[in-house]
């Protein structure tokens, strides 16, 4: 047997009035994954028999394994195990054993056994019922037009226990033993998708097939996700995954093993294992940075103090900008971030800095300095550098844009990165 | 023409493997909704050609209207294009519309046209495309099987401009005239879906049938929507808007004109009334409340300084909170605040403070102040008023909403609110 064809059918009203969004099928997929097994077409349909019914005989022409999600619940609109036994041409008849779980499960809470409950009990004639540990329905299983047909809880908690603990492990009986995935997954700043699929198709042309290239863009991360399907592919991408990250350079940042971490979880660590604090001094950003430093838990050990001066004034007040500075070269220039972070450092007390002030527009351009201009100044005292940036996208995408160019700034200062950096605006990344 | 039938197809690898949650299904049904439409099939498949032109055909031959979600991107994994074209069998070829708009795109952004950006420009012959005001990827419109197909970029902030401005005004032009559809939109802070279908069913019970009731919850702020599908149904919601407006207080902010404003943006403007300058001083929050406000443009009209005071001794610096006050009564309490806003009324000159000190978690709290603790402080000099909430949320939550509840009860300041502000926290509203 090859790999499965496995398909995905989801029930429910809700899902189709755009008052809730699926998570189910997201959650379906990771647990499949495990096994090496792909979904090939997901279908979702409102509570309608007619179409029920239609749908479960088309997917389950084409499909060896189909899920079905939704429809099990005690109301009239709950409508799988009816559709079901109408597909398969069987009749509706009360199991004994999801009889004896409601039971079990109504005395367990003193609750009493209602007739919304009991609809609940009858079921496809000749299903096998599935145990639900954290609720009342219980899941069914049938072999129609031979594909296997699992019918599953919608209520999340529900079918997550009864996909791990009864679906996954009784799918995995009929697996072929030769189905290997691995994936590697590995986090990149400052480069879109195309420029990196660019990148890779002139400075590896001859990447192998067999090692499939996948992106994701996580705002600010862009993940590259590497798939391999064979003991062969996996030995060519331990080869190759060198070559990509010489590729990358210092746009790489980490590999992910397990949850991902944030761009700030990076940095925040970095500050950590070099026992140092940061400050932000913020015009254009306008405290994001800070809101960025302080979204982490633990954010306090790294980052006690962070400025906003959005006027000149303040600047002047908060940061000791000097007036001259400002007037001769003007808020947005080299010389005011520089001393806006010199400033920062003094007034906090703290080791590293950040500072950033430009044009984020719609107003306020010039010929000179147009909407999208911005400086940034970061690094300790003493020791300043800056960058100039046009970064010309609407407001609220050059604000993240920019904090998170300075977050990545200072995640290269702290590796003691030597690149220049480049970074590379496309629609993906921001 | 009785209703049309509708079916939308999905594609993508990373909708398929679990690595991203579909919320543009969600999108797309909203705004059909508003043309009285209800999607009846929705399917959703990998980056796969076969597999695609299959689905393709197997809609269009059922439905009136498909629309087609994803796939447009410049990279080899999209291939909406050309599966459509195999689909309906005519030859891929450069369409010099969308090839303008790419090149535009691209000088715009001051970035070279590449060979990834010039697929994006090879379209199904014959087809017609969408104007994307927000990304590089035309969408396109072909009549396939007389079904009207609309090829859609799969970024969610392209896709709702696209559908707004483009597809509805397109398919409204074909719906026969008796569906005439009215929606009113109130903006309303601090009310669940829950709590607000609660209030209603036991103030105004007697709401009729025919004026429909959504709710969508468009964080911070909830939407409520009253959906009527005639004559008679319009000019009853004229008699039962005020009705739900005297129930919903000053809970309720605006009647949603156009695009919504932020709930930022309504504070600004009334600080723009009235002349005033707002500063803020952050502790748990850590700049959000000043990003907030400088997301907006023009903010810099009434706000000049922000200050992020994470430690106790930069409370003190740059604040002047005594540190017998931090002593005393700690960093989380009235007295902290309401010092924190009167330092930063001085150092910023600004006329109005608003000034939070809690326990964002996870780490932290303690049985006397446990996580989820804010004290809030606001008002101008000399006449503060402060609050403390129970907020307990995971931090990521608890920062947004009370950083959220500080600009609504800027809001109600500035209107002379004289309610007792009632917050309920539910899920859709956080």
């Amino acid at each position: 047997m090859s790999t499965p064809n496995v398909q995905l059918l989801l029930t429910g009203n809700e899902l189709m009035t755009g008052d809730i969004v699926d998570s189910n099928s997201a959650m379906i997929a990771e647990q499949l994954k495990e096994l090496g097994l792909q979904i090939l077409r997901k279908v979702t349909i409102a509570d309608n028999l007619p179409l029920l019914v239609n749908e479960i005989n088309h997917l389950a022409k084409q499909a060896d394994i189909l899920i079905i999600n939704g429809g099990l619940g005690p109301t009239i609109d709950d409508l799988t195990a009816q559709a079901l036994a109408k597909a398969c041409n069987v009749v509706l008849t009360q199991h004994k054993g999801a009889l004896a779980h409601i039971t079990a499960w109504c005395t367990q809470r003193g609750a009493e056994l209602n007739k919304p409950n009991l609809k609940q009990t009858i079921l496809p004639k000749g299903c096998s019922i599935i145990p639900n540990k954290k609720g009342s329905a219980v899941g069914f299983k049938v072999n129609h037009l031979g594909c296997d047909i699992y019918c599953t809880p919608g209520v999340p908690h529900e079918l997550k226990t009864m996909l791990i603990e009864q679906i996954k492990p009784d799918i995995a009986k009929s697996l072929p033993n030769d189905l290997i995935t691995d994936v590697t997954r590995l986090q990149v700043f400052g480069l879109g998708e195309s420029t990196l699929q660019k990148m890779i198709d002139e400075k590896l042309p001859d990447w192998p097939n067999n090692i499939e290239l996948g992106f994701r863009s996580g705002m600010p991360l862009l993940e590259i996700k590497l798939t391999t399907n064979s003991q062969f592919a996996y030995q060519q991408k331990e080869l190759w995954l060198p070559k990509l990250l010489k590729v990358l350079g210092d746009h790489f940042i980490a590999k992910v093993d397990g949850k991902p971490l944030t761009l700030t979880k990076h940095v925040l660590l970095a500050l950590t294992k070099k026992k140092l604090k940061i400050t932000t001094a913020e015009s254009c950003t306008g405290g994001l940075i800070a809101s960025l430093l302080t979204q982490e838990p633990g954010a306090s050990s790294n980052f006690e103090a962070g400025f906003v001066t959005y006027s000149n004034t303040i600047k002047m007040k908060l940061l000791k900008v000097p007036a001259d500075t400002l007037n001769k070269h003007g808020a947005v220039s080299k010389n005011t971030v520089i001393a806006m972070a010199e400033g920062a450092l003094i007034e906090s007390s703290a080791d590293i800095a950040i500072a950033v002030s430009g044009i984020a527009g719609p107003e306020g351009g010039s010929e000179e300095k147009p909407v999208g201009t911005v400086w940034i100044a970061w690094g300790k005292k003493g020791h300043l550098k800056s960058i100039c940036l046009l970064i010309p996208l609407p407001r609220a995408y050059f604000q993240k844009y920019v904090a998170n160019i300075s977050l990545d700034l200072i995640r290269r200062e702290l590796i003691g990165s030597q690149e220049v950096p480049q970074y590379i605006i496309e629609r993906e990344i921001i």
